[in-house]
């Protein structure tokens, strides 16, 4: 970036415009002026700022698309909040150059709907602010024990008993206290594909996921056929259920038949079978059918076009060829991943899972698992690897009722994420920190509640659902534990 | 309106271009032609659809926005949902003519942001849909006893203390159980901005309200020498404080720099003090005061140009001259305030109040108030005099802890009450109830949350908040005991 002396002073209705009319297909044309160059990267661009107007370069849609969420930026914020603040006037960009393009091409956020299911309209939102932040991937997280959130087309039980549980837990599962309060929803088709559509139009894939063989205990409360004898109801605990499919021919077909519809719906090439934390109490073939019933689902999804995407779980019995690994279990699995030729997106929950604690301040609102900062999220670097597409930072709604809470958790530790997966590998928090103040207004702006960087406001306390804070050391040791059959 | 047979395929891309070029300020062209014609009623508009195009005639822009908005009707409902499902190709147009305008200048809702303070996007939302079902008033309820929630210059402590609290009740007050979880927040100068140029552009009017005397413990919480002696926190519990403002000349000036504040921001005539349920167990002047105090903000209101809003309790001592009177203790007080000459926003409790009970079925999320079926609320009329504007729902948020629970309370009671006030005095609910499914349709592709026809959803359920029904009977008692001092 270039900066020169002063600024220039701009008709804010006629940026918008322009914007507006290269949605429609159309060139910019007056003030803002956009214009392709399939010579630079592909989510690339070029700003340049002369008095008189603002010309935009992209290497595609997409690069225009993120030169024109940096203008957004350089605007003032309140340039955010409404068209009408801006039209009201001129506004003042400042002269200067940009030529900008993202390190790498997995730029993700995990967004779980399973544990607290989240309005359309939230979701949208969710995806505004992402996009924002030139985040590109939005792994959606459909099922789990807690709640199964997508409408199946031959399986009504899934939604009118799936969907919802009677009570949740008040805080971390180790105080096993319940709240008597009933939560749930799904989404129909259309709305997902509403979800896609608005994704697309912001240039993120939305990369679905279907939990399973485990994490299915919803779906087995629905149809108690897919399990092993269990009868009960969706799970209203925290944490992981021993209840997981049975691997019959007829519990295939249904997972068959629930990937089929969401490649229906998804045109994403990547599908989440998810894979993981998948108790074998029940199978008394034990864990190797894990492996052959991945090998099923990868081989479906082949069928039709896609490749599968697991947790890293999968690599125990030898993932499927082709399969794409979401590493999470520490920073180790991202490498046995690469060591075994499969392409990885690293996303470590010591570094990035935001449901993990944001600071030691006692009104953290239910703190849990490790401290992570916002400098921490910054430091946090992948493997370097050809085969590493890039980073996510994963958002467990176990302790998140809202979005509210959610953008508590996200923000602006997600702001920290963005800018460590598109600039450069060489980067400082401090300089970072300084630029920071200036962003949260933008922040303010569209109304986000962020966590602010001096500790929780009063309202964002949550003394009645108390957390269980762990250490950095106790966790490292409970990961080599976990990955052991990695090594 | 007149339905001619069969439909008309238009370019649902070319329908939204002309509805945002109109709002860019050009006439709109192709399939969609827009016009003014100031013959026409100001809110008044004229649609028809010819083989071709649809024309949309308004007696103001206020007149072509409704026009737009009956369209979006006629549109299939996944038009609702995203341009890009619009756009993807020709979209199916019944071929008709419709002539409407409104009955009632005043189609209100307010809403309550004091009990659960709700974030802007949520307001904004709330908004678009209020201007869907063509309504034109947001009455917004800022503080009260149980929380304050705008930011006022010199006044930093009705924000950072006045506008949270550490818990509050767990169901109805009669249980006298509290959940422990502070919730809270407050909008800024800008939030507020942001909100009423929302809703401007949606032909809607932001009243704003600050409640005074009474109904101001959050304000006393924040700075005690506005009280008589109280010194402690915002109010937790549901229900009315019986610590009041004090009245002395310090006290006043507080008040009237409140209101500045408030006029700086909102550009409503109308401006809300509320005057509502105020105990006088403080004041040994007793009631006489709150008139003197009434008449001192009117006189202050007049002096910036604008009218006194408030509740019907301001009649007691002669309201002051022009002041406009929400008459909510049942339906007599609009009938007294008439009488009284003083022009009356109908909002009968018993006939209007959306978090009063949808039905009596024991899912009912915290049931409270009297029943209050969607087809009361579509039989509601106002008294016939020129001195009625019109009428409002009120959502009082004491049970409603996010706007998913706010727009299951508010639909589809809204859409009966937006037809009750919009058209004729004669209607038919059976009618009515015929054409509704369509409509939850389109409700569904907004995302709405609203009540199924058949009940509460699973997941809408309180059974840890219990509620406190009355009886039409009990409360016609108890009304008719409150308003003696109007007979």
């Amino acid at each position: 970036m270039v900066f020169e002396e002063g600024s220039v002073r701009l008709d804010g209705a006629a940026l918008l415009d322009g914007a507006a009319a290269w949605a429609r297909g159309e060139a910019g044309s007056g003030d803002l002026r956009l214009r392709l160059d399939p010579a630079l990267p592909p989510e690339g661009y070029e700003l340049s700022t002369v008095p008189g107007h603002v010309e935009i370069t992209g290497g595609s849609d997409a690069g225009i698309f993120y030169g024109l969420q940096t203008l957004r930026q350089l605007l003032p914020p309140a340039a955010l909040r409404h068209p009408s603040s801006l039209t009201a006037g001129p506004v003042e960009v400042p002269i200067l150059r940009i030529s900008d393009a993202p390190r790498f091409a997995w730029r993700g956020v995990l967004l779980d709907v399973a544990r607290h299911f989240m309005p359309v309209p939230d979701v949208l939102r969710f995806l505004d602010l992402a996009a924002f932040h030139k985040l590109n991937v939005l792994h959606l997280h459909l099922t789990d024990d807690q709640g199964w959130r997508i409408e199946v087309p031959g399986w009504p039980r899934l939604t009118s008993v799936g969907a919802w549980r009677t009570e949740s837990m008040l805080g971390a599962r180790v105080h096993e206290r319940y709240d008597g309060r009933p939560h749930g929803g799904f989404y129909t088709t259309d709305d997902l594909r509403q979800i896609v559509a608005h994704a697309a139009q912001r240039h993120i894939t939305v990369v679905p996921e279907v939990d399973m063989p485990g994490h299915m205990q919803a779906a087995i409360a629905a149809y108690p056929e897919l399990g092993n004898g269990f009868t009960g109801p969706v799970r209203t605990a925290w944490g992981i259920s021993s209840h997981v499919l049975n691997l019959e021919p007829s519990t295939l077909d249904f997972c068959r038949q629930v990937l089929d519809h969401v490649c229906d719906i998804f045109p994403s090439e990547l599908i989440g079978i998810g894979g993981d934390e998948c108790p074998t109490d029940e199978w008394p073939g034990g864990r190797e059918l894990q492996a052959r019933f991945t090998a099923e689902m990868a081989a479906h999804l082949a069928a039709r076009g896609r490749r599968l995407y697991g947790w890293d779980e999968i690599l125990a019995g030898g993932a499927p060829e082709g399969s794409v690994v979401a590493a999470w279990r520490g920073v180790e699995p991202a490498e046995v991943a690469v060591r075994a030729g499969h392409q990885v997106v690293a996303c470590p929950d010591v570094k990035l899972y935001l449901d993990y604690r944001q600071s030691d301040d006692p009104a953290e609102p239910t703190p849990v698992g490790t401290l992570l900062t916002i400098e921490d999220v910054y430091a946090y670097e992948p493997p370097q690897s050809d085969l590493v597409l890039g980073a996510q930072a994963n958002i467990w709604t176990e302790h998140m009722e809202s979005l509210r809470r959610v953008e508590y958790m996200a923000y602006p530790r997600l702001c920290a994420f963005a800018e460590a997966v598109w600039g450069p590998a060489q980067r400082d928090f401090a300089d970072f920190a300084t630029r920071l103040p200036a962003h949260l207004a933008r922040l303010d702006a569209l109304g986000v509640n962020y966590r602010p960087l001096s500790g929780p406001r009063p309202w964002d306390a949550r003394p009645d659902a108390p957390g269980n804070p762990r250490t950095l050391t106790d966790r490292l040791a409970e990961l080599h534990e976990m990955t052991a059959d990695l090594r």
